[in-house]
Formats: C-alpha cells, sequence, structure tokens
C-alpha cells in the first residue's frame, strides 16, 4: 500500500461525497444531515470481516457492494428509503492500492445505483484482516416504520423472493458438486445481495412486521415471535427455491436455515392479501405466503404431508 | 469467550439502549431517531484498534471511554449536542466475558455522564486484533454547527486546555523516565480525553472555524487553514503545557505536533475577543490565545524571539 491516509480519502473517497453538501467534502470532523419535518432518520450499522463474511480473493467491487447492501437490506426490512452512509476501513498494511481503488469503484457503482452518498467515516491500520464497517442512514415518515414487533394471529407469514441460495452457494465453495450452469447465479447470491427497498416502502402501512433474512428463515423468524409474543406455523413445501437451488441435494434445508439471503420476511393480515400481486408488482420481486401466524408460541414447520418436522435436526434454537 | 453474540447484545448491551424509545431495545434490523425541527443531525465515525490505538493491557473501562470519548471529541468541534451512538466490535475468540463486561461497563458510566444511549450495531468474530468501531450522533441547532472553513485574516487562533500532555504519556510508556507524580496526570491525558462539548456549544455563533486536535496542533490547524484559504502565525511561547508536562524535556515540540490531546482549537474574530473568560467559563476549561490568522498562506512558528522556526523539523506537511 502506497496510498496515505490523506491522499486515500483525497483521491478515492472524496469524489464519492460530491453531490450531498451535508458531506462538507469529507473535510469535517462530521457531517451534517437534514431530516426533512415529517420523517425519522433511520439507521443502522453491520459490519464485515475477511474470512469471515468475505474471502480475501473475493473481487474488491464486490465485497464493497456486499458491505452496503447487508446495511441496505436493514432499511428495507424498516420500509426506509435510503440517505447516506458512513465507512469505517480497518486495513492490513499488506491491502494494495489497487484492492482500495476497485473497493472504491464498488461503491461507487452501488451508490449510484441506491441513490446515496458517502458524507463520513475513518481509515484506520489494522495488523490483522480487514475489517469494514458500514452505517447506514436512511429516512420513514414518521410512525411508518415495520417493525419485528407487530404480528398478530391469523396473520400470513410471507417472503420476497428465494431462499437457501446463498447457503447452497457457500456449500459449493466449500466443495459440493453441482451441475456448471447452476454456480454462476447461486453465487451472486452470497455475493451480491439485491436489497428489497422497493417492496419495504410498499409494505409501510401494510405488513404488521417485518425483518430481512440474514440468519435463516428459521431465526429471524423466531426474532419476529419473540418481539410479537406469538407463534408460526410455516408449510416446508410452499418455500420458495430458484431454478438453480431446486433439485440441489439439500436444498430445501437450505432455505429453512440458510442465511445470507437477505430477503424480507414479513407478515401481512389475511384482509390485505388482496395486495400481494400489487406489492410484488411494486417490489419488483415475487412475494410467496409460506405460513401463518398462531397465537399458540413456537415455530411448527410442517413437511408436504403437513407433518411438524423436529427442528431440533435443522439448526432451530429454542428462545 | 463464553458469551455467544446473542447473550452479549441481550444481557450486556441491551442495558446501555434502555431510556431511548427509537432504539427498539437494539432488538430491530435499525434505530429510529427523531430530529426535532429547526435542528440538524451531526454524525461521526470513528474507530480504534488494539496495539495501534490502545494497548491490550489497557483496562477495558478506559478503551470504552477513549472510544466513546474521540467521537464525543468530533461532535464538540461541531458545536453539537451528543444524543446516541451505534457499536461495531470485532473481537477476537481470546476476548474473555471479564473483558466485555468491563468494557461494556465503561460504555454504560460514559454514556451517563455525557447523557447518551446506546442506540444498535453490530458484533463481528474477527481472527486479528480487537477493532473497535463507533459512530455518534448529535445534534445542533440548523446552520449552527462549527465548521473548518470560515476563519479570516485578523481572527485570533484559540486552543482549549492544555496540549502535548498525551503525546508526553505516549513517550513515556515507550520508556522516557520523568518523575514518578508526572505519570499519572499525563497518562489520564492519553487515556481518557475531555471531550470539550460545552466549550464547543458556547462557541456556536462566535467562532469562524473550528477542529478538535486529534493529529496534533500543527496538522489540525493546517486543515483549518487550507479549508479557510488563508495562513497564521502562532507563537510557540503562548502554548498551554500542563504542569505535569512543563519542564519535561521536548514539552513545546509534543504541544506543536503531538496528536491525542482532543482540545480544541478554533479561531475567534477580534471583536469577540472579550468573550474569551465567559467562554472558559462556559466551557469548563481555560481557553489560551496562540496566534492570529493571515492573509499571507502558510503556517508560520515563531519562537520566544520571534524568529520563525523551520517547521519541517516539526513532522510539518506542507499541504
Amino acid at each position: 500500500m502506497t496510498l496515505g491516509e490523506f491522499e486515500f480519502i483525497e483521491r478515492l473517497l472524496r469524489p464519492l461525497a460530491q453531490g450531498f453538501p451535508g458531506s462538507l467534502d469529507l473535510g469535517d470532523d462530521a457531517a451534517l444531515v437534514d431530516v426533512p419535518e415529517g420523517c425519522q432518520l433511520v439507521v443502522a450499522k453491520d459490519a464485515i470481516v475477511e474470512n469471515v463474511h468475505f474471502f480475501s480473493d473475493d473481487p474488491p467491487e464486490q465485497i464493497a457492494a456486499k458491505l452496503l447492501r447487508v446495511n441496505l437490506s436493514d432499511l428495507a426490512a424498516m420500509g426506509a428509503d435510503p440517505l447516506a452512509y458512513l465507512t469505517m476501513i480497518a486495513r492490513p498494511a499488506s491491502t494494495s492500492d489497487q484492492w482500495l481503488e476497485a473497493f472504491v469503484s464498488g461503491l461507487a457503482e452501488d451508490q449510484n445505483r441506491f441513490g446515496i452518498h458517502l458524507i463520513g467515516g475513518d481509515t484506520v491500520a489494522t495488523t490483522g484482516p480487514l475489517v469494514l464497517s458500514l452505517t447506514i442512514l436512511g429516512l420513514v415518515p414518521r410512525g411508518a416504520a415495520l417493525q419485528r414487533r407487530g404480528a398478530r394471529p391469523g396473520d400470513l407469514v410471507c417472503v420476497s423472493g428465494t431462499l437457501g441460495d446463498a447457503a447452497m452457494a457457500l456449500r459449493i465453495q466449500r466443495g459440493l458438486a453441482v451441475p456448471e450452469e447452476m454456480v454462476p447465479p447461486l453465487l451472486a447470491r452470497y455475493r451480491m445481495p439485491v436489497p428489497r427497498l422497493a417492496l419495504g416502502r410498499a409494505l409501510r402501512g401494510l405488513a404488521t412486521a417485518a425483518i430481512d433474512i440474514s440468519d435463516g428463515l428459521v431465526a429471524d423468524l423466531a426474532h419476529i415471535l419473540e418481539r410479537s409474543k406469538v407463534g408460526a406455523e410455516i408449510e416446508m413445501a410452499n418455500l420458495p427455491l430458484s431454478e438453480a437451488a431446486r433439485g440441489l441435494p439439500g436444498a430445501r434445508l437450505s432455505a429453512l436455515t440458510g442465511g445470507d439471503d437477505y430477503e424480507l420476511l414479513f407478515t401481512l393480515p389475511p384482509e390485505h392479501a388482496q395486495h400481494l400481486p400489487a406489492l410484488a408488482e411494486r417490489g419488483g420481486v415475487a412475494v410467496s405466503v409460506i405460513g401463518r401466524i398462531t397465537a399458540e408460541p413456537g415455530l411448527r414447520v410442517l413437511d408436504a404431508n403437513g407433518r411438524p418436522l423436529a427442528l431440533e435436526r435443522t439448526g432451530y434454537r429454542h428462545f
């Protein structure tokens, strides 16, 4: 690495701040953010670590995109519109200028795609692996944020897109042999998750609870159940699988327990079921009903014959 | 480490979120923050790394306090009032529960002292050293934030407190022999900087530019000069030294170029000089005039005889 911190900020990061006056060109101690009247600020902070959340030889552009997108997914889960972000980059001395340039170009491409700007952050040296943290800021009309609490008995349990693809990608990287043409679409799902921002926005005022699936369907549904003090019943046969994953060994189990899909999981009162096609249309993604909320606590997963599965075998941890 | 991420958040971090409803008990994907009408949000993000910014055997409570305070100091430099914070903790497997508990108790004590709450963040595993990042949120009346741009020829250059203490503490830790009674006060300045929040607030509407001294007086004054497109002349003899540092070898050079003091450096139009005693009173800290802003660009440091020092020898880098 030959770029000093000063040059790194000046030459590579400053252009990412252009167009957001409150970034003060990354030249001050903090950024200034205006929150329009009637809006609340939504803020989240998620980090990724080399060899834990990404591989050293993953393309830097895709690492940047993943960092940004896992945070944007938190905004999607709250029904918020993205506004701006701050980064923390702890880089080992071995980080090359080329790596940093590619990483920043990944940020640049995605911030254009999602209409946001870099407004601050910190770059520090570390003797360990690369650690990347991002703070995302969004806006939501006051009181309209989706939360994990709020699911009620009778509500439909819904998910966007397909489940288990990212987990299958990880299994492929660990040696699972699959037909060659299946690899790129599954790997893309792991490396470049798509934050469901349009769907989250469309769910305002309709969904009673929402979360993004980062830890796996079972674990993340458990968060909704715990916060809402309800139970749920879901049907294994209704889990949406991608064409690439369908037919591969363990695809259904991956859909149930695999993480990193970053799809939205939400609950919808049955009287809003009529809106499902419009939600999918506005969200730009398929939406599937996979079960329903019950007054009886706990999560029951039913197999194709309506028999409950033993969840201990699926990695489910009781709360 | 035996605490899982879930227990760590549930048992240790959640209590820090009590009292801030928008934290949603750290149980959602993001936090909700209300920004009162007429206010702007001020946001900064600073990280510290084990063996780079703190030592492995520093007391965890003091590491927590330093992490929080370097970020609070950014708010002070902008004249903002602290509101809330988010943390990112990348911890090696060797981090003990006792260490985490002590770290969290340090956060707890300081968040009470400064009237803020933890509202979110992330805890991740790393194979390297501990990396701690914090995002601080503050509020400032719209348009009242202090910035680095704005200094004008004729303005007084002022600093709070004393300079060079943290740098002397580092030199002591690296082997400089000093009288025993000098060690604790200097070490405290390095480990537990005091964010000059009250002074920052008092400077709203008076100071033309401000910054906190983290990289050293010369480097940080250079930031103000660059952003304000002016120069400055400061007098070595006017640099405020602490009783502990005064008389130690290299104290004046440390005051000029040593970092980590987290005092405020600001510029004040001469017609406001009359307010200096009131500013010190309201800020709860001494304020010294160390020089003045000039139309001629560049920084000149004058020795006791009014002769300019060769700044190359002080680590000053021309911008």
